[in-house]
């Protein structure tokens, strides 16, 4: 299992006084704990839990990424993001990433290379999502989800640099994952 | 005002049937809404709907980037992180940029350039982020709220590059905000 990667420091450090459950959905979970903070002052944390998830830059042998175009409702916008998914209970990142991908986008993987695990939103939620690299890319079938509603796109490494600088691509994950390949050079 | 560049596509929007507030705190408040599928099937979205933030690359004139170290409750750790915090009501990003540059950091800067909006995470919350890049820094005071403990560092490109691939640095606003300055060659 992947885990993040932890620093300690006592004089940054919060802990736990209290806990309350503030409202359990299908996906998230509420909580208001009371912390402790390391100047001694007590604080509220809002925290939202969430399962996690796993995210693929998915390269075609041209060159191209896959880029699904899907409707986020708290958004009111359909978006482009790279393909991704809710990790199931106690399911392994990879599995996830290997499934939301063929799901999605119909394509099977060779290769697989993990890169890191962003969190998405420290400041209120326990979200992480596991992201991958996949190439040697083979057409097979795309199997939806009943209410999963997606469209799929190409594009050339020029036009995600186009849709990054221009703001059509604004996805944080999306970002942060092909960020990653081109902070280490690989994109 | 900063908009999101938003798609239409009849094929793949939705529409709200219903909305119920679920928790009220203070910082989010969680909906659970009724939408209408294009597939003509209704679902249940879970959001939760958040001021909005704005982050900045701090840029030394050594080329060193500012990084914080706090903790973050939601995920038990301390972290790194680029200099972030949550809009006022009606606040203006780049006000709030620079408010929590010289709150957090002690220094101010010559060059705002405005970089994009990222979505944090579109599948359950409306929370978006504006980037900023800041050059021509020079250091003025810090002025912490009392209840934010943080540490600061300034790491080299290489240093940043390093934390990115070891997975030291894994937060998604500053790997999307490091990542968008590499993707279009200017990091």
């Amino acid at each position: 299992m992947i885990h993040l990667k932890k620093m300690h420091d006592p004089e940054l450090e919060e802990s736990r006084l209290d806990s309350r459950p503030a409202f359990e959905g299908r996906m998230l979970k509420v909580f208001v704990d009371t912390a402790k903070l390391p100047n001694g002052r007590t604080s509220t944390r809002e925290l939202v839990r969430h399962p996690g998830a796993a995210a693929v830059v998915a390269v075609l042998p041209d060159g191209r990424v896959l880029l699904e175009r899907q409707y986020r409702y708290a958004l009111g916008t359909v978006m482009y993001e790279v393909p991704a998914g809710k990790l199931d209970p106690g399911e392994d990142p990879e599995h996830c990433a290997r499934r939301e991908l063929s799901e999605e986008t119909g394509y099977k993987a060779d290769h697989w290379e993990y890169l890191t695990t962003i969190a998405t939103t420290p400041g209120f939620t326990d979200e992480v999502i596991h992201l991958y690299l996949a190439t040697g890319l083979h057409r097979f079938a795309q199997h939806l989800d009943p209410d999963e509603v997606i469209k799929m796109d190409a594009l050339t490494p020029e036009e995600i640099r186009k849709a990054v600088a221009d703001g059509t691509l604004y996805d944080a994950k999306s970002l942060a994952a092909l960020g990653f390949l081109a902070l280490l050079k690989k994109f």
